[in-house]
């Protein structure tokens, strides 16, 4: 492949400044952003959802960005925007998330979740790292072009969606309806994480990930405990049962079949996880956990980084109030997370776990399961160049060299784009790992903002720049078609 | 033993024809008391307990009680009456309470469970049997009494608690602060089932409870499943082994030395079990459930009736609301509640419990133990001559003879009264095994309201009755010294 120049033909230096001098007002636009309780999960804040939308189409429109449009879905909307004057340059699309996890638990906020808070360097609120701040900071690189050389140095096409902490129903059929007019070279998001504030990183896998609910319904009714306990089967007793089976002694899955398409990775890139990756420690310190749990044979960065998972997202049943209440409650209901690793099907593995639960229900109750969440894992390749101007742009915005990264999460679009649009898509994160994504009290570390906008100024420069290196002519040459094969080495 | 004759000075005809005749009132009355929700557990509530205190206060003020008085307690307040004018005449206690269980799951109700609704002859809403119903059966006696004779045939105190349904933490203190005033020759209490509306029951044996709740905590924070998802052990995926650790696989608690104070029943009282009690059908009917469970070697009457039992009343851990989200919750809790058959300890079990979870807990996680309730076992001596009253009164109320039950429930004011006032107890219930007592749509069959009210005219005037034929003096009799000791021959 031929070495790249990164000689980026529109200068970063204006913009560069332009960002350093509104750092203040791009936070307060920032906490504006983490205010709307936008959570797509709630029915309740639908409105909360398409209120965020409006407000950030206003940004994008105020900064001049094109075709701004808030366009509806069956759930919640996508915000798109373009502007594609950079003539014989690539076309860059940028694509984010402004919907919001669920606050839950309330009470462990020590600021409320949407009234975001600066602490310590730090902005605290539902969604101030996943994934407003970091979408942010290409929304302000955008800015700092446009307001100072009045032009970005490449195409652009955003595509910001209110559903990506539900699993993205809506953004497959919005991008098959509008595939011909998305074309672009190659993607970039950014909700991720870093491995520290000084140790950039981009992510090159991601698990899967499958979200199901178990409900097991019992006796006709709740009954009373002293009346009936140890004459019926409880079904919360039959949850634990179930739920319990569902490993074995050695923190392996324990369905029948579960990791006959699990892929072991090759030693190369086991041993650039080691000297690269998050230590054990360093996981357990940000997990704040006394001890590591699950598969044996893997360090912790490989049991959540290329092995499958399979977590219990919430339990509910029974009595949950202040107090006792003497009951056996007539239903219980699971909600289990499975994390898939290369290269398990959702689809293969929800048919193993239905087929395992009915096998284990006992007779005495009955139990339903119902797939709320599906996504295949990803992989992204290393080699190409749009990564290489990726690794340079981090080198430029946060003075170090990044490592690549698998992260234990999943980002189900990332598939969507390659699938659909065929494009590249560079994972480039700038979050903390204690920045408590999904969790009470999320933040997000404000150097890594700043540096954040500094890193995408350089990327979109030097994604101009490689093109006009690699090939004057600048027409599509980032979509490298064999570059998929090469992140392979490393399996 | 003399035999008794139960004729009783004082005429049942006239108040038990003014009971027939108010019927239609009572019942309003009843869903005035039902209307009030008293629900002990929930510190929101505490207002509206104080409020169905002193309603119930009225109740008796305007039939003619004295010394009516509303007392406070640390929380719930108790309501005190009595009426001593019956000289020579045995003193009778009746016991009650006004607080009921919490309404949850609040969904599942079809008519609000504090707007009494009335259908097809039952009476609905929460306490319509436990216990606002089943004490009213006495409240309505009573007024039978003093508006047809102005007066009634015993004496009479009434101790009716607003705490019941959250273990009674204050009644054993007034108790033994009262006990003096308090003195009486029996005691009478209604919140307990019969078989069938036409199979009445006195029960004569409760098992004991201890109510636990078990809280693992692991990370410092919840954590994405994602992220962190096959690397820490997840705290509710512990509480599900700990759960499902606490039986074996025989349905047979699996705490070390739990059935090391359990006695075995006599065969002669369980030959009369099997004759009297209700069938593993008749309880799988009641229950709604598919199938029978646990220990084997025992019917399922036995199971809730001379067996202990382990329950979990409820879990919580994780997310609760809509759709899914991918966390691995820092804390999870459990509600478990332990039935003790005879003579098990609520100490003791404590005790082994705490130290099975003590040994149990892996080092991924804490575990602390909450102990919220405890009330031992409680048996009454079925050849009482006051319990001859109430097989006598059943007769004339239901037109049947009751059978004698073992209820799996608790009633901790049982032992109290026993140990601590030295009276034996007589446990007349009214409620069906259908009343759905603590789950929603609790209702209290109103045929069972009517025959109770004449069951318990029967019985004070019985108690009358046998005083006067066993001892014209009449002066404490009833309190059979030897009794208790009869109780054992059916163990």
């Amino acid at each position: 492949m031929t070495p790249l120049t990164y000689e980026a033909r529109a200068g970063v230096a204006a913009p560069s400044s332009y960002a350093r001098r509104n750092a203040g007002r791009f936070v307060g636009e920032l906490m504006d952003f983490v205010r709307f309780p936008s959570v797509s999960a709630q029915a309740a804040h639908a409105s909360d959802v398409r209120a965020c939308a409006v407000w950030l189409a206003g940004q994008l429109r105020r900064i001049g960005m094109e075709h701004v449009s808030v366009i509806r879905t069956p759930r919640h909307p996508i915000v798109c925007a373009d502007w594609l004057h950079a003539a014989g340059r690539p076309t860059v699309l940028i694509y984010g998330h402004y919907d919001v996890q669920p606050p839950d638990p309330l009470a462990e906020w020590q600021t409320p979740p949407f009234e975001p808070a600066v602490r310590g360097g730090d902005l605290y609120g539902r969604g101030a790292s996943d994934d407003k701040g970091q979408m942010f900071c290409h929304v302000k690189a955008l800015e700092s072009f446009m307001r100072t050389a009045g032009a970005l140095p490449v195409n652009v096409r955003c595509i910001f969606e209110g559903e990506e902490e539900v699993g993205s129903p809506s953004l497959q059929a919005f991008l098959e309806r509008r595939k011909d007019a998305l074309r672009a070279d190659l993607a970039v998001m950014s909700d991720m994480r870093m491995v520290a504030p000084d140790r950039p990183a981009i992510t090159y896998a991601l698990r899967g990930a499958l979200s199901l609910e178990l409900e097991v319904c019992g006796p006709g009714q709740d009954l009373h405990s002293g009346n009936f306990g140890g004459a019926v089967h409880n079904p919360l007793q039959v949850l634990c049962e179930i739920v319990v089976g569902l490993h074995d002694a050695d923190g392996r899955v324990a369905i029948p079949g579960f990791y006959d398409d699990v892929r072991e990775v090759s030693g190369r890139e086991r041993a650039y996880m080691a000297h690269h990756g998050p230590t054990d420690a360093e996981i357990l310190r940000d997990a704040g956990s006394p001890a590591g749990w699950g598969e044996e044979g893997y360090s912790l960065y490989e049991r959540v980084g290329v092995r499958p998972a399979l977590t219990i997202n919430g339990i509910t049943g029974g009595y949950q109030g202040e107090g006792s209440k003497a009951v056996i409650p007539a239903r219980a209901v699971a909600k289990i997370n499975i994390r898939l690793a290369h290269a398990q099907d959702p689809s293969t593995v929800e048919r193993l776990f239905r087929r395992h639960v009915g096998r284990v229900t006992p007779p005495t109750v009955r139990t339903t399961v119902n797939a709320t969440l599906a996504a295949k894992p990803a992989l992204v390749a290393r080699d190409h160049p749009a990564m290489r101007a990726a690794a340079w742009a981090y080198r430029k915005g946060f003075g170090a060299a990044p490592v690549f990264l698998r992260s234990g999460g999943t980002i189900p679009v990332v598939n969507t784009f390659q699938e659909l649009l065929g494009l590249p898509i560079i994972l480039m994160g700038f979050a903390l790992p204690d920045d408590r994504m999904h969790a009470p009290n999320e933040k997000f570390h404000l150097p890594n903002f700043f540096n954040g906008i500094q890193t995408s100024l350089h990327f979109l420069s030097a994604v101009a720049g490689a093109a006009a290196a690699v090939n004057p002519a600048g027409d599509g040459m980032l979509s490298s078609a064999g570059s998929r094969g090469a992140a392979d080495d490393h399996r």
